[in-house]
């Protein structure tokens, strides 16, 4: 739109010189330079060009980022948010037992924050897409008063073997990796203490710098391990009730078997989100390894036939209450 | 995240309810239902999962649509919203002779836009998608207080086809669809008399329902009729400049010759932006029809080396003066 926005601040880079900017990052991305033969053509042009391997699919998902609601910059370092964001859409593929191929980001932020936040935004979204190989294709820019990133990812996995929420039968076991609830503890504790984390980069903050279940993921689909699979964004209750639903199916847990995290209420473990681990169900005649893809599994549950009483049970030392999907709702 | 934003407005739908909607308005699309090969799992698990044809490649783009950047919500009806969200993205692959084959919405509205502002922006974006049988494949949804759209839009194109900003030579005619500036003008328009076309939905307004080139844009890929092509989102001088950089080259535009719509004035033609013809160059030997896809081509300059002189120049009978881009940029 012409018009409007165009009285500028003199030191702000012009959108040219930002998208030059990332480029020369995507450009210094190893994963930009691999030739893996899937990104025929990166940023420059209308759009990305991908040539998909025979025999693959494609999967494809969209994440927002957006300030205020999905982080905070007096909580978050900005490291942690281009980390989170891509983290979010590599969680989903995890999901799908899928290998990343290309994202794709599209951005708005205010002008104020083309310097150093973007320099750390930039930092923390391509060190993770470095770790995992993943080239950045493409994406969008705009001003905004407000962060505004949407991420994109693209991944493969042989025809027909995704893993789905919809694929779970009643008596399959219910399993997650890792441990509940820790993210929603380091959140507790950034909200008490914003700025605590500023600047700090490591590995141990399942909050400010969750870590995508990949290699899990991809061991479950390979070996035909799991019949269904969802990773934890908006929480235990959330998800699990969305992996019931898909498969026409009600789940009970058994509380005692659930991981929690050691800075982690139970409450956080059923409802906090955002731990993006995986959860996901196996026939009780599949031995499931009490690790996979560097991290352990826990068997928490059961999948049941859809009767007349809740979707979802909790089991607390054989007393039976109902668990209700309790995690992260935008419009609630 | 948990622990934000959970106090409700008791009578705006939750996150699902609404996912339920767009699926179910998803499931109604004609493009959703048939069975075209692509689409293989739409919404409703972490990733939508698509079967790309043998011999094709894929392209993707992403475009934002923003709140008080890209529209107004008392200047564009939300009909209009959901149109131009759409025609954006459609008008990238346009640019590459490509043909739609899976839409993804990233959509952030404010609670009490969850009624009938919501209802018209899904019907705006739907009615161009049933237009063009482009499935809704997939997204995110989230809370935001001003809203936030996230298009994206796949693509195929045969192998090695694809339309490229880089592929012009110096000789290369340079051609547009349809007229420029009605979009500017029309903006203007809006811009005096806020309201005006609120409710009306019809053609003619290039600004409120641009029409995405698509036809012409395959038949260029098609006939081997354009050497580079890119669409005019940001305003001619601005997308010819990106056309000569990238493909390294020089441009002089024959004021004359340009297609000024009607309503126009040449400033907006020349820098008005939002127009989503397509800017495109061919052969000097080739012989380009007068219209294209059921659209007019209008041969308007010259492709040129790039030499010690400006980038791009301005003929208007026979004087020569510099063109500068100075369409749409967000940081200026």
């Amino acid at each position: 739109m012409a018009g409007e926005h165009k009285k500028g601040r003199p030191r702000a880079p012009g959108e040219q010189e930002l998208i030059a900017a990332i480029r020369s990052r995507a450009v210094q991305l190893r994963a930009n330079r691999r030739k893996n033969g899937f990104l025929t053509l990166g940023i420059g042009d209308d759009c990305a060009v991908v040539r998909p391997r025979r025999g693959k699919e494609l999967v494809v998902t969209t994440d927002l980022s957006l300030e205020n609601i999905h982080f905070r910059r007096d909580w978050h370092p900005s490291q942690s948010v281009g980390h989170r964001c891509l983290a979010r859409g590599l969680s989903d593929l995890a999901a799908m037992g899928a290998r990343p191929e290309a994202a794709f980001l599209s951005l708005a932020v205010p002008a104020e924050l083309t310097g150093p936040w973007m320099d750390g935004f930039l930092d923390g979204l391509m060190s993770l897409a470095e770790l995992h190989h993943v080239p950045l294709a493409g994406g969008d820019m705009a001003k905004s008063p407000l962060v505004v990133a949407d991420i994109v990812l693209i991944g493969s996995v042989p025809k027909g073997k995704a893993l789905l929420r919809s694929g779970a039968s009643a008596g399959d076991v219910i399993y997650v990796t890792g441990a509940l609830g820790g993210s929603a503890a380091e959140l507790r504790a950034l909200e008490r203490r914003p700025g605590d984390y500023r600047g700090k980069y490591k590995v141990g903050h399942p909050h400010l710098y969750p870590e995508p279940r990949l290699a899990a993921g991809r061991k479950l689909m390979r070996g035909e391990l799991a019949t269904a699979a969802i990773d934890l964004s908006d929480g235990l209750s959330t998800d699990l009730a969305h992996l019931c639903e898909e498969s026409r199916l009600a789940a009970e847990i058994n509380v005692e078997a659930l991981p929690v995290d050691a800075r982690a209420t139970l409450e956080q473990a059923l409802h906090g989100g955002e731990d993006y681990e995986l959860l996901f169900t196996a026939s009780p005649k599949t031995a499931v390894p009490s690790q996979v893809g560097g991290v352990l599994t826990h068997a928490i549950g059961r999948m049941k036939k859809k009767g007349k009483g809740p979707q979802m049970v909790l089991d607390t030392d054989g007393t039976r209450t109902v668990l209700k999907p309790e995690g992260w709702n935008h419009f609630r």
